[in-house]
């Protein structure tokens, strides 16, 4: 089981094998049995296996391949749309029209993508999350026609890999694992954190071709700029107020 | 595979058994393994397993008996700190100061997370998520000394079972997983969605206990009400401001 995790890699280019629909089902339900708060379920998954729709919904993702070309994309939302209408049938007064309910179901939803990303490499499909939803929820929303109090949060192409990719790099375990409390990181301890990766060449070759001079200004440059955490910042809650989760 | 996933329940209760640390680290490093936005591994776990500081975090999660049961409590953050300071040595200009970055960070942090109770699950371990971590975020800030863009965002207490919980019910997978695009639900179906749960021997005599007619009513008035929820929300808001990620 640990081996299954550890043999986790990101796989983009999926074999023309369709997914049986009862094996998508039973991977569903595992997804769904992940830990939620108070039991309420307050995610939505959509099934997306129609071309025209995937062709669609690609611009969102930037028209990354992989939506055109796994067999499946699901897209996992924040939901509180089915529990407050329930909530409304019953003679009680929900209250979930706020930013604590969008993050309580943002968990739940994540949990149980998680979970379903586990079972399905678990059957010897492969995965890929693509971040760009969080980017263009707005059109995310209009194509998959979500109603108010549901946003999506992520999105995952599905599909049999069509060869083994190379596995990415990790940072050593103390870059990210604390004991205790929160131990703060001293100029050289940042060195030593991010030495193997500065110095494979992997990532030496990646900043020529970027023409940087770090690989720090690949991030900060190129592929997470401050200019577009802003502007994808303000797009984002935007999306929460339209859709009803911040007022 | 798929059982283990199916056989997932809540484990609040814990024998005196330790964790042996070489076990914990291995587990964390599969936690390591999961996805992340462009491998930048935005997110941090801070392990406390000492009596004085699981005393102090445990107001903070409504002195649920778990924190000071459990042998470990590992609370997942948010974390643009060190990638932040990083930058900063490496002549790269940083912008994870913003909302869309807090979003990609959670992300991270709880697809890790969950990938972590998984491992756990797999080798005889039982965890808990405690919701309580975004109610009182600014509380666990001060206790474990998260510095700026780092925000606690789920907690887990994890230790050997002491019996074996029941298993707590899902809704029909249709309340949940919807084909191609969004299907907007009718009142007979949302009464056919909660039915089977609201007629459920459990809920009638959960209903009866907190004296309200229907279930809807426990959670709107009692477990999760308009007004925690709101007050909830503003105090994360103003964490989320504190610690940098919102302006």
């Amino acid at each position: 089981m640990l081996d299954l995790l550890n043999q986790h890699r990101t796989v983009r280019k999926y074999t023309d094998q369709k997914i049986d629909p009862e094996l998508l089902t039973k991977l569903l339900e595992s997804a769904c049995r992940a830990s939620n708060t108070g039991n309420m379920q307050a995610y939505s998954i959509i099934v997306t296996t129609d071309t025209e729709i995937k062709k669609q919904l690609a611009p969102a993702h930037f028209n990354q391949p992989m939506i055109a070309q796994a067999p499946v994309v699901l897209t996992f939302c924040a939901d509180f749309n089915l529990f407050t209408k329930w909530c409304e049938q019953r003679q009680a007064n929900p209250g979930y029209d706020n930013f604590q309910s969008f993050i309580a179901s943002a968990i739940d939803t994540l949990l149980a993508a998680q979970t379903f990303c586990i079972a399905a490499e678990s059957v010897g499909l492969g995965i890929c999350y693509l971040g760009t939803t969080t980017y263009n929820a707005r059109e995310i929303i209009d194509t998959l026609q979500l109603p108010k109090l549901v946003v999506p949060v992520t999105t995952i192409t599905v599909g049999y890999p069509d060869g083994l990719p190379e596995q990415t790099d990790r940072l050593p375990l103390n870059a990210v694992v604390h004991t205790e409390t929160y131990h703060e990181f001293s100029s050289n301890e940042i060195d030593a954190i991010y030495s193997e990766k500065e110095h494979s060449e992997f990532y030496k070759q990646f900043v020529l071709e970027n023409q940087k001079e770090t690989l720090a200004q690949v991030f900060t440059d190129i592929r997470y700029s401050k200019v577009n955490n802003e502007f994808f910042s303000d797009k984002f809650l935007t999306v929460l107020k339209e859709q009803g989760f911040l007022k």
